[in-house]
């Protein structure tokens, strides 16, 4: 045991309020300021999703930007991460997000990833071998269409021509030819990180989960639901590659479904990717707490985002891990024997949502001061 | 240093939510939950007000019936409290009290003492020889006339008739005769339990300060602070005993200094009284960490309340105070600094004040849970 208590600050991004790294700060902050005798690193942590790039680039690696489009397909620059070993990683909200369309924009039906295979070719094109793409908060549910053709797929309808854009064109498509596709993708390993399991297709698809929140109506998520069933059942039959029940396939508007028929690679749990990146066994070696934290701990989070994803890490080490959190739903208990240690929330008062989400900062550092003075007793 | 932590838990009432001893029990059951390899010890607080007697109550005496009047003089059975040594406890609030009294019947010039002085005269007559009248939540602002009335002086007006019931009578009185006052109170030493500093009189007196949450609209406010003013100056004048300046005498309607100026006495800090009965010097020496709690932590907290008491107390016996709160309104530094070791409040989320008041008992209960898992670590 070193004298001092060696701490890991390793939250996830608190939605809508903080980033992952503004979250390490916080918590940083606070117990700096309780006058605890540690030593700290931060972590931050993504899932794939929003926060992603971020996490990945916490301990080194180059940023570097690209042109590419937005999902109604408006000119952009996003940045990628590039590392030494070859990786890159691209997260798909940077192009295709939905945090990027103002709301009355949002369309469902043309929403396109075609910005996400423009960064994906960016990333090819630096020399990466190995590319991670970052799934969720994505604007679409096109099924990767606009991805691939991006790459140089091409989706023709009954009369040769391409067909439209975003999900509400996939049920046009009729031959695809994939000859022009780069060749380095033969040799370059793809993996999709998502911590989503749902299927391209059905109850617990693409359209009918997550399509309503890109603003799809009921009757446009039957429209894409129609569509992507279309899509990729024409895939099968073109490509012999039926993604239709790769776990994980319906993530980020089903892409990871579309480009693994094309590109081959794997879907992965994005926090896992991330601990692995950041070599997280080594660092808990000389571990003696976790601190986490996120928007909102309840069931969702039981069930295996990033939060939890360090903790088992970390449980597995024999190391203990707190979470601080903006909203606690759920049970002291469950959380206990689920992984968490403890949990701590930051909400001092009762108060509105919109007042906790403004104050989170000073919020979190406050409860963060707060455990300090909990665990110099 | 004995081989299990030995925690004292002693919050003060959730106000609305829980009594002292309600909040006592649900830290216990909390910690107990946690697995913590500790004993415990409950010793639910008071400041004077409510949750006084229970206070008193908690580790032993009598509980003993007597018969009053609420503040608008109908009949009632309140309890006060006996213990061996001949100590009496009374609690203002359970006779002459605000919260008995419908806020649509609340009189803020009617409302009379005379309830807390029929018990005071019934613990004398069951031979109490040292009284302790817990002050505070009163519906009263009559400088105790009521209270004195029931204990034999009388109060007249320019006709030698009895003057009015309640704060809106003093203002007639013209002559005390004290001559009917019981003897026993000569050799009878009677402390007035509060933890507030205002005077009888002035801006910070017990009309204008206390009044207005009575009912009392702001000319009424004025009509008591007229009548205060002309009765405890007909008082010094008849009496020879000025109480106008005594910090503490416009406790609960400033009967603290009606009665010191007829029955003598003192006014003392209600959490010191609580602490002392107690023998909380005795009972620190083999406590480990002190748990308190309340429903709000907040400036006027900070300025000396009963969390504060045992805090300070545990403080100067070398003993750590963490405090549960349902509200913290202020700064963990300063709270740490002021004798909190650390703050941790019960809202697990955004929430409204009236859910996190009528799931008191869960929050807390879950909050000393998660306290538990931490003073694990």
């Amino acid at each position: 045991m070193p004298s001092k208590m060696h701490i890991l600050i390793a939250p996830t991004a608190f939605k809508g309020s903080l980033s992952p790294m503004q979250a390490a700060d916080a918590i940083l902050a606070g117990l700096r300021a309780s006058g605890l005798d540690a030593t700290y690193d931060r972590l931050p942590l993504a899932d794939g999703g929003d926060g992603t790039l971020e996490s990945f680039l916490a301990t080194g690696g180059r940023r570097v930007e690209a042109e590419t489009v937005d999902a109604l397909l408006r000119p952009l620059r996003a940045p990628f991460a590039l590392f030494d070993d070859g990786t890159a990683v691209i997260e798909m909200a940077l192009a295709s997000g939905l945090a990027l369309i103002a709301p009355r924009e949002r369309d469902a039906l043309r929403a396109t990833s075609t910005g996400t295979g423009l960064l994906m070719q960016a990333a090819l094109d630096v020399g990466a071998r190995r590319i991670i793409v970052g799934l969720g908060g994505s604007a679409t549910t096109d099924g990767g269409a606009g991805a691939l053709a991006a790459l140089g797929v091409r989706l023709l309808d009954g009369s040769g021509d391409e067909i439209g854009q975003g999900g509400g064109g996939l049920g046009d498509v009729v031959r695809i030819d994939a000859s022009a596709l780069d060749p380095r993708w033969c040799t370059t390993e793809v993996i999709y990180a998502t911590d989503v399991e749902n299927l391209a297709l059905g109850e617990q698809g693409a359209a009918r989960v997550f399509a309503p929140q890109k603003g799809a109506s009921p009757e446009k998520v039957e429209t894409l639901e129609a569509n992507l069933s279309h899509y990729f059942a024409a895939i099968a039959r073109q490509s012999g590659v039926d993604v239709r029940s790769i776990p994980g396939g319906g993530a980020a508007g089903a892409i990871a479904a579309g480009l693994l028929a094309f590109l081959g690679g794997r879907i992965a749990s994005g926090v896992d990717l991330i601990l692995e990146h950041h070599r997280i066994d080594d660092r808990l070696r000389h571990t003696q707490l976790v601190i986490t934290g996120e928007g909102k701990l309840d069931s969702q989070t039981m069930g295996g985002k990033a939060p939890l994803g360090i903790a088992r890490r970390a449980a597995a080490a024999g190391v203990r891990t707190v979470a601080l959190v903006g909203a606690f739903e759920g049970d002291a208990q469950a959380a206990h024997e689920g992984g968490f240690w403890s949990v701590m929330p930051i909400t001092p008062r009762p108060m509105r949502v919109e007042e906790a989400m403004v104050d989170a900062p000073r919020l979190l550092e406050d409860a963060a001061l707060r455990l300090g003075y909990l665990l110099r007793l």
